[in-house]
């Protein structure tokens, strides 16, 4: 566990600040809002300028002056300066804000009162923009269309895909305001911020940058580090001075998710060593501690996120997420999530399943399923001849039948998912390999292990180290963190120093390409087998399958 | 003379920064705009942070790698931060800019080049808001008509008067710009920056500010101090990043305009006490050094500026700027602005003639025709008969016959011309006295009296002098220094000294509200005659008077 901070008060991207002032007289003509200015500037509690948006002057003015020269002013705490973005007569009860995790699939969100910290609701939302694309390749391929035909492109330009998934994201933030907003019992013109939290690709998309380069060697994002706008440059339904505050990236395969999981997880504060991993549509790790961050992303995520393999689905209602075989009996325990008929399988299940199809003496440690007619043992060559079925010219494990209680369809494992699954298992261990090689340590030196996203959740350790695609250390090293993304939007809402932590983060962290890493391609060979060609590296595996060989 | 600087490097608003940066790599994946925030923060002179807006994002990260990561970044000096306007892949020749000088009658406006300091161009243009008002007072009623009637006004509600004359002032300036743009050889769109000086009000009508309390006591406008804003934010056709500098002003009465002459006169930074007198519709004077500086401002202009008398007119050709009569022949001389026929008579001819007209006998103390009746000396009697004639029942005297060569119509002074001439000259010797006692000096402690605008560069001093309306100082002492509204806005463009003293100024300055101040009706009543009740305060009058009386 990360040290625990002592409780502080909170110091929100929204800060109300109480202002006093005498009225205007003869004797003092101070102008309304230099009045208004004077008045907050002795209650700010550093130099940084307070700067005001010229589009507020009139307003601002007038409810100063309404409110007879007293009450509160609303202060965006940004870096480098104070932003008086409101003033109000007198503190309202709350003074909600949104933290959104803007993921590829789907977006989450929680509307916090920036006064107490508390959730006041919690919305989410399919990402609007699949039509336009399932993956984020084939919607920057979308937003670059007319782009890639022209010669040259004016500084100004802007592409006709780009400006559709742009609008597209847009509305339906709008919409999960307007969502939370009732939930809350507020209206979304009374939200006074918004955090997001994204990767690199969602938020170029977001805010209309050109993301043609992110996907082209050297793989260059047109920025990383974003100063907040107002949410309405971009068109959102907020308050009109809300502050959107963008978590920063660290590169084109690095996002703003990461960022946030590193605050959620609080590595970057850690005094022992800490790593973080992420699985998406990528896998992203993370490694370090307060003096040190190294981190590294690479393509190991879509047959563990369900998304590769043929019946591989999210974790949601109805995916398989558990699979247990017995020993003795090979009698077949499946549990889906929610209870629901099972519809597919999600990334644990996949995990559970393909150790247990190991551990069962089913799969060989080239991760194929093995020939029945081979098999010695009576009881599971029965198992293997009831349950392994061939399609076209490969084998499949049928999980589920469709006859089976509820099930939908047959629910099969076919070889070639299995072949996708033992790639992706290869790179996550290759990738936590070469990081932790880096730096000199081996794993056994880390203190946690934190696991992010739904996949952290769902995820039993030792499935995983059965395998060989997390390293065999105590399954209490290993502590899910749940949807770290939208935490860390949400912490960056409330404290400061936690907004401060994403500047930090950003300058002092190591980013390593993976793509010219040659430690990462000798890694990868040996981790394509169940769990490794170096045995030694899992000890407690052969334990598990004692006997069953 | 105020002391003169060593010549330093120009520092402009917007400053070109010259930039250059490896371009990105597999081993450097920093994102362009990042890339071009780092290079940039390495050459700038001090801490400030940089900021770049939302919208400029996207063209900034194309030039910048369009041009290979190389050339020059032009970056807006503001107070309290550094903002990323523009990236070319060289420095163009010129720089060039508009510094405006934004009178209640009149606009002047210099093209200035950034890059040497150059005026490349000047252009003037009537103001175009008077048909909706004359003057000031009428515009503020024009600009409040619809609000006036509202019980409450929403925080950004805007009266559509108000409206048309921001939108009637903006094309205006754009107008102007354009003729600049013309005669500079470019465009207003490669305009980099703009520079205001004006009145109060005439900034408030500029930004759309509501007026309303301007002109009710206790005359407190909406804002005195404006952070620049970007000229696209006004509907201006400059370069989409231009910053317009606003002059701030101290009060609803003492303007931007009065920064500028302070800025002009070198006021602000003279080590002897100096005075600055700007005559415009109001009477505008400054006294102080680099230590301390005090300020007032008084009704004292509608008879010196022409706006009164009913011959009356604006510095301009055909009208009679100088006027001599001669102590022997009463034969009267006559000079017009650029020799063209008399129309009327601007305000330092007015003085010119009120104080021949008392030399030479014509006029008394008080400021009344004498009566031709009761002249004894033959040639006096007849020059008054011959140009004193009576119009209702006042008599008034012909400057000019419209027989005379080339005389549009008669040009006459009435008595009611004379009377209110004598109430301005009185007000504002009574400013001068009670400014200067204020701070317990005299007259004579004075190193320099400069005098602005068109008045200042009109007026002969010694006819003032002999009025009692200026103090009885050696005319060595007074200075005309022109048109220091819009010398100011220059200054502004082109130095950061100039900047900073602006606001340096604003919080130095001491403003005396004059209709609240008794000292001020005591000096306005002895300083209704001519000169004064206290002759004594003006010994070189009577030395001029001797003999004619």
């Amino acid at each position: 566990m990360p040290e625990a901070n002592p409780p502080q008060p909170l110091t929100p991207l929204v800060r109300p600040v109480p202002v006093r002032a005498d009225g205007p007289s003869l004797e003092d003509n101070t102008a309304d809002l230099d009045r208004l200015r004077n008045a907050i500037q002795g209650q700010l509690p550093d130099a940084r300028p307070l700067e005001i948006p010229f589009c507020r002057i009139v307003p601002l003015s007038r409810l100063f002056r309404r409110a007879g020269f007293a009450g509160v002013a609303l202060v965006n705490d940004l870096p480098g300066r104070w932003v008086l973005a409101d003033f109000v007569a007198a503190l309202p009860l709350t003074l909600p804000a949104m933290a959104l995790d803007l993921g590829t699939t789907h977006l989450e969100a929680n509307l916090v009162d920036l006064l107490t910290g508390r959730v006041m609701a919690s919305a989410a939302a399919e990402n609007s923009q699949i039509p336009y694309g399932a993956d984020i390749l084939s919607r920057i391929h979308h937003a670059t269309s007319a782009r890639r035909q022209m010669r040259e492109v004016e500084p100004s330009y802007v592409d006709p895909g780009l400006l559709t998934l742009q609008q597209s994201i847009i509305a339906c933030i709008n919409g999960l305001a307007a969502k939370l907003a009732v939930a809350g019992g507020t209206d979304a013109g009374a939200l006074r911020a918004l955090s997001v939290s994204g990767n690199t690709a969602m938020v170029h998309f977001l805010l209309g940058l050109d993301p043609f380069h992110i996907c082209r060697e050297p793989y260059i994002p047109m920025v990383n580090m974003i100063e907040p706008m107002e949410g309405r440059e971009l068109g959102l339904n907020l308050h009109p001075a809300a502050p959107v505050w963008i978590m920063p990236s660290i590169g084109s395969y690095f996002g703003g998710d990461l960022i946030s999981g590193i605050l959620a997880s609080g590595l970057a504060q850690s005094e022992e060593v800490r790593m973080l991993i992420d699985v998406g549509t990528n896998a992203e790790v993370v490694l370090g501690n307060k003096e040190w961050l190294i981190a590294c992303a690479g393509a190991a995520g879509p047959a563990l996120e369900g998304g590769v393999a043929r019946m591989g689905m999210r974790a949601a209602p109805g995916a398989i997420e558990s699979v247990a075989i017995d020993p003795e009996t090979y009698a077949i325990a499946v549990h889906t999530i929610e209870g629901a008929p099972a519809r597919g399988i999600c990334g644990s299940g996949l995990i559970d399943l393909v150790a247990a199809l190991y551990l069962a003496g089913m799969v060989d440690i080239r991760g194929k399923f093995k020939d029945p007619g081979r098999e010695k043992d009576p009881a599971r060559a029965a198992f293997m001849g009831e349950r392994l079925v061939t399609r076209g010219e490969q084998r499949a494990f049928k999980v589920v039948a469709a006859s089976d209680a509820g099930a939908v369809h047959d629910v099969l494992l076919e070889q070639i998912d299995l072949d996708a699954m033992i790639r992706s298992k290869a790179a996550m261990y290759a990738i936590l390999s070469t990081l932790i090689s880096q730096v000199g340590l081996n794993f056994t030196d880390l203190a946690e292990i934190c696991v992010a996203g739904a996949f952290g959740n769902h995820i039993k350790p030792q499935s995983a180290i059965t395998l060989g695609m997390l390293p065999d250390l105590d399954p209490s090293v290993y502590r899910a963190i749940g949807n770290s993304s939208l935490q860390g939007a949400q912490a960056v809402l409330l404290a400061r120093s936690s907004r401060q932590e994403c500047l930090d983060v950003v300058s002092k962290i190591t980013y390593i390409e993976l793509n010219v890493n040659q430690e990462f391609m000798i890694q990868f060979s040996g981790s394509r087998f169940i769990p490794h060609t170096d045995g030694s590296l899992f000890p407690s595996v052969p334990r598990l399958a004692e006997g069953k060989e």
